[in-house]
């Protein structure tokens, strides 16, 4: 495939250029010069070609400075319009999907109620096709392109074969999905895991910024975990790295949803907290298998205000993922390790019991200088991560599809 | 530092050629370019500045080939005595030092039984000096250069700072070792892991050539773990990643040497073994908390011959590892998990416990196409990887000192 421009390192700084316009929102052409090392000359035939193919827009000018000093620079800033992508996070019994544009801002969001479990693999790919053609129909007319589809699933993914492997909120496996969605839109088709995705916003932050090799504990209705090294995700030989939910706490012990027993998941997600705590409390009624943000509530409130058998639930969690985490840190040894997801509801009931664990568990030695931290779950976080992989799996596509619109 | 050629490609291809001919042995200039995607010229030229520099040397010809086509090839090699590594490796109660050529090979080896453990690290640097020293004096009189000093430990160790944090063979922890013996010697001086070392021997082998994402496991007095990540050493934050032995089998179970419970390290290791046999089986005498590899050898043929005590340690030993090594398919999902080091002596007697552990302990998604092999023990296998770690560290030196005695 040709290269929109006549080198490769030109073709790397219009790529530079879009990255940095789309972190930093609107910048003077003499700024993006700087920030990536590019002349000024460059960057203004750069933004000249942008301009034409309707990639970026000039802001409207600022007022004069206060001072008088210099008359103000013009900003320029990505065209929200020039493309767009379409994240769906796939979970149990339910689907949402956002439209995002070509700035990575959320243009739409709708959720729906499927029961996943329920669907085969042909019926998932025929609702996932329907929901998406009514999004383009409904949401997408305003835009360039559309310039790629991702969708973000919970449990062990293939991205590089577009399969999905095994995940709790479907009861079919190995199902490639990525192909005939490709097709049917013809746009490229991302396959990633929820907690890449939730990783990648993440590691993006100011905070972390000097943590390039970065757990991220998903807590929630299962447990995923997603591993940076040098801020990458890491996938393993065939996509199933960084299962932490299925890693051990107690050989022989609780069963988990995989079959298996002992795994961290077993004592220390929604289902397994609630499953422990059916029998013996008055908690709201409902699918105490699959139990819903209002019974995990509740169960949380009574551990938090004292309740000592919903408090030694929650301990016993703590002490499952202060022993999956002390094996995270023997193993990865990462800068930091970052708990989060819905299930972080319940994090003040059980991280007592962590952290005691985490410190008998380990010598100093191992434990190092790895920092523990949870972080406030927000739910559109996997759709906004999923949205900017995409957006950047498929800028070279844009360009290319820009210049060939302009040559035409 | 100025390149010693003019230019950074032209210096990689003279590192190309250097650690092609040290993988292949002797080779044809033609077949050099080939290899290495360099044009016959360069080969040419660059072999004529390494004649010059006494860095290569050419074979003695080729009889005539029986089909008369061609004349014979003039093969090129290193010039073993170009320049010389020493490996030291520290593990409990014996240093050893071995010097390897500027081919690779092994040209002396010498054990010392130390008392590791009573050292102090000042008593380490003193007598680390001395045996070097030695060494120098006596064998290394024929070669042009000492390229680089590599150090081999077990345990924890931050090759960047070149700092021992944690080994189970000495007392002491966290000592600054390279700058001292760097500052005495004048040359690069490499702190490393020693199952690091061993796996880089392993990862070149062509049987394992398709495993780029590769997990030894060494067991002995203590376990180790080396993680190869697309072929480069995992190290994580601060050196003490891939600590496989002080991950958990058992919340709360047996005591381990680092001071906690539950430790893989305190159920399978040469000491753990032991310690859950001495009370109940007839052994050799000798240090029960150390056992030397006779007194091992006698408590694996007790349970290969059927002893049922003797049987029942290796099974919970089996077990511990079968979880353990559930747990890093979990979580890394490598290609291939070798086991290896001296205790895989006792690999027959517990492998059966470990599978049939390992296959209760994860679904068929998460052991996924891992292959789970042992791998017969060569104890020179440490000090080789430490050779051939350090003369790729130091060839630009070797190339840059060579270039500078030529223009002096």
């Amino acid at each position: 495939m040709a290269l929109p421009f006549g080198d490769s390192s030109r073709h790397e700084n219009t790529l530079a250029v879009i990255h940095t316009l789309r972190e930093k929102g609107s910048v003077a052409r003499i700024d993006l010069g700087a920030l990536n090392g590019i002349s000024s000359a460059t960057v203004t035939s750069i933004s000249a070609e942008f301009l034409q193919q309707g990639l970026i827009r000039e802001c409207p000018p600022e007022t004069p400075r206060p001072n008088g000093r210099g008359r103000p620079k013009t900003l320029i800033e990505l065209n929200p319009n020039a493309a767009c992508v379409v994240c769906i996070k796939l979970s149990i019994n339910e689907i949402q999907l956002v439209v995002g544009d070509f700035s990575g801002q959320v243009r739409h969001s709708e959720h729906h109620a499927v029961p996943t479990l329920a669907l085969s693999a042909n019926d998932l790919e025929v609702l996932l096709e329907e929901k998406i053609s009514a999004i383009c129909t409904q949401q997408l007319t305003g835009f360039q392109r559309l310039a790629g589809i991702c969708l973000a699933v919970q449990g062990v993914v293939s991205s590089q074969s577009g399969t999905i492997i095994w995940s709790p909120a479907l009861s079919f496996r190995n199902a490639p999905i990525s192909a005939r969605l490709a097709e049917r839109f013809h746009c490229s088709v991302l396959l990633e895991n929820d907690a890449n995705c939730i990783a990648s916003v993440l590691a993006a932050q100011p905070a972390y910024a000097d943590c390039p090799n970065l757990v991220v504990i998903m807590l929630g209705y299962g447990i995923g975990m997603s591993v940076l090294i040098n801020g990458v995700p890491y996938l393993g030989a065939n996509g199933s790295a960084a299962e932490f939910g299925h890693s051990k706490y107690q050989p022989d012990g609780a069963l988990c949803a995989c079959g298996r027993r002992g795994c961290i998941e077993a004592y220390a997600s929604d289902y397994a907290l609630y499953r422990a705590a059916a029998n013996h409390l008055e908690l709201p009624s409902g699918d105490s298998a699959h139990p819903s943000e209002k019974q995990m509530q509740a169960l949380t409130q009574l551990a938090l205000q004292g309740d000592p058998v919903a408090q030694e639930i929650y301990a016993e969690a703590g002490r499952a993922l202060g022993v999956g985490i002390a094996n995270v840190l023997a193993l990865f040894n990462p800068d930091l390790v970052l708990i989060t997801g819905s299930g972080v509801r319940g994090f003040d009931a059980l991280q007592a019991a962590m952290y005691s664990t985490l410190d008998e568990a380990l010598v100093a030695e191992l434990k190092g200088t790895t920092r523990i931290e949870s972080c406030a779950w927000d739910r559109d976080m996997t759709c906004m991560g999923g949205i900017a992989m995409t957006l950047n799996a498929t800028d070279g596509e844009t360009l290319l599809d820009s210049q060939t619109v302009r040559e035409a």
